[in-house]
């Protein structure tokens, strides 16, 4: 089978890859579709070398068909359209004990810090599987994983019917929080600053705004009353998101940082003392936010809508290539069948 | 009657006052004792002559007698020892529309944007006194509202027994929310730098580290078994405080940021998003913190271990300038009586 290895360096090599028969609790995936998100792009530009090593099939946003099963298996058949839930944990460190395993302090990121899904067949531990339903395809259903973070993202956030939200931030993570925001009832409000980004969240049906051209505060401002946003959440990683964060909620507003801050931003503290602002980080999922995403496709959320192309294995190298310069890109999927 | 001013640039002048009757939903004070706390000065040093102008009578902590009644008043009787909850809120905001009106958006602080006690007879609404227990002394009872603010910082963290809580800074509030800490049955231990003030928690029953001598993220790490802390408690308002405060707690820890940051610090979010840590802000307090205040002093809570002197008003100036330059002030109360 042909797999894609990340050799360094801005570089990858598609060639023979091995197949692994999988073990009792195993199941054999030949994978149909995978997306490719910030974080390969952060492997691509050699920003993660010490958890990838230059030999690593990465990616990790999955969606296949069970081929083969390990002995012990018995809830999935091969036949099986499934997706991944790709967070491995120790079961033994202080957060997998508190009942937090996704942020395990040992965790196993499949794709990052071992084998992903950028080949032909993957074998997984069956318990990270979760059923596709019928309605949704499986190119929609590679969408699942970037989904169930937004569907953790806005748990975590509490978001309540009649809120009003503010996503700080439209590239693929921040649109599907908004779309999963608006799906609880709230009214939400879409800050980007790329134009293509813009007009793809008011597509959605989303209301958007470009802070560099309107001011934001005094927008949320006025539309809510003077009180300010029930909720924001930071998707941007930019100084100036981490500014925005505090502005815009009212007293006692939540904020939810979601971005993965690669450096530390001066942040207005003051504000959370003064307005009793409540604050939470929010990072990957759990298996209820992966039910809870496929539940949200497979009823219709337009997450796929987020599909700016689909390209074959074999093209890997120029797909991140092109990713890399081009303003339009949104969700790339990679079909492990072509 | 006596009473004193701020007229500016570190300067008080106590002089003759003009006692008000209380209007029918008012009640008129006798000061007794009344505390200067870090927004004293602040206002001493000038840096709050937007709010308070340079006549303001200032000080807010106090206790003391009622000796008149307006007409309305019948919850309280002339005699009653009382403490006063300086807060007047607008009751239109959004803040207050949503039940925060301790955090109104127009709050009258008194003392800092009206009249408050440095004086010898106060009248205030008599809504925002409460009943001072009997077994508190009138000196004991002007801690009630430093320890409100310590009971509101603590009822937000949601400290529970049998949690490991961290303060970073051992000044009067820093000590109180250990206090009030460990009498919910938390582990406590405070972080602070002034060699008198560690002293002075130790002598309190509480571990106390000094982060200058002691790798603070190693000692928190070692004695929860790497877990880390519940809560932490970030009292310092500095670079330093807001760096450990992301350091040292659990995976999904909570922090709560108590100090009044002058500044803007970088602050790591990553580790926010990392260990889905919870921040929330906590400033000053709400009815129900009072009452918890003066339930914990008559149950003994000493907090009165943090009085480091008592001055008649005629020495308010002097106090001040003794205040600025001593490392073993903590709590310093002014008898407007004497």
């Amino acid at each position: 089978m042909r797999a894609a290895y990340y050799k360094g360096q801005k570089h990858f090599s598609v060639s023979e890859g091995q197949e692994k028969a999988p073990r009792p609790t195993e199941a054999k995936i030949r994978v149909a579709y995978c997306g490719i998100c910030g974080t390969d792009l952060h492997i691509y530009h050699g920003k993660m070398d010490a958890r990838t090593g230059h030999n690593r099939i990465t990616g990790h946003e999955c969606s296949g068909e069970i081929v083969e099963l390990g002995r012990d298996v018995t809830d999935f058949r091969v036949g099986d359209r499934v997706v991944v839930r790709p967070l491995a944990s120790c079961g033994d460190c202080p957060a997998c004990a508190a009942g937090h395993s996704h942020i395990c302090h040992n965790l196993n990121f499949m794709g990052v810090d071992s084998e992903g899904a950028f080949q032909e067949y993957w074998t997984v531990p069956a318990k990270l599987l979760h059923r596709v339903p019928e309605k949704i395809s499986l190119k929609q259903a590679a969408l699942a994983e970037p989904l169930a973070v937004a569907c953790h993202d806005v748990r975590l956030g509490e978001v309540k019917a009649g809120e009003y939200v503010v996503v700080l931030g439209g590239g693929p993570i921040g649109l599907l929080v908004a779309l999963v925001a608006r799906e609880r009832g709230a009214r939400v409000l879409v800050s980007e600053i790329n134009s293509y980004r813009l007009g793809l969240a008011r597509e959605l049906g989303l209301e958007a705004a470009n802070p560099k051209e309107q001011d934001l505060v005094q927008l949320v401002k006025r539309e809510s009353g003077t009180a300010g946003a029930d909720v924001v959440f930071e998707v941007t990683g930019t100084e100036a998101g981490a500014e925005l964060m505090t502005q815009l909620p009212k007293t006692r507003g939540r904020i939810v940082v979601v971005a993965i801050y690669s450096f530390r931003p001066t942040v207005d503290l003051f504000g959370f003392f003064w307005r009793e602002l409540h604050v939470c980080g929010a990072r990957v999922y759990e298996a209820e936010d992966f039910e809870e995403s496929l539940r949200l496709l497979a009823e219709g959320l337009a997450a796929d809508t987020l599909i700016s192309g689909v390209h074959p294995l074999g093209d890997l190298q120029a797909t991140f290539e092109h990713l890399e310069a081009d303003p339009r890109a949104m969700k790339t999927l990679i079909d492990c069948r072509a």
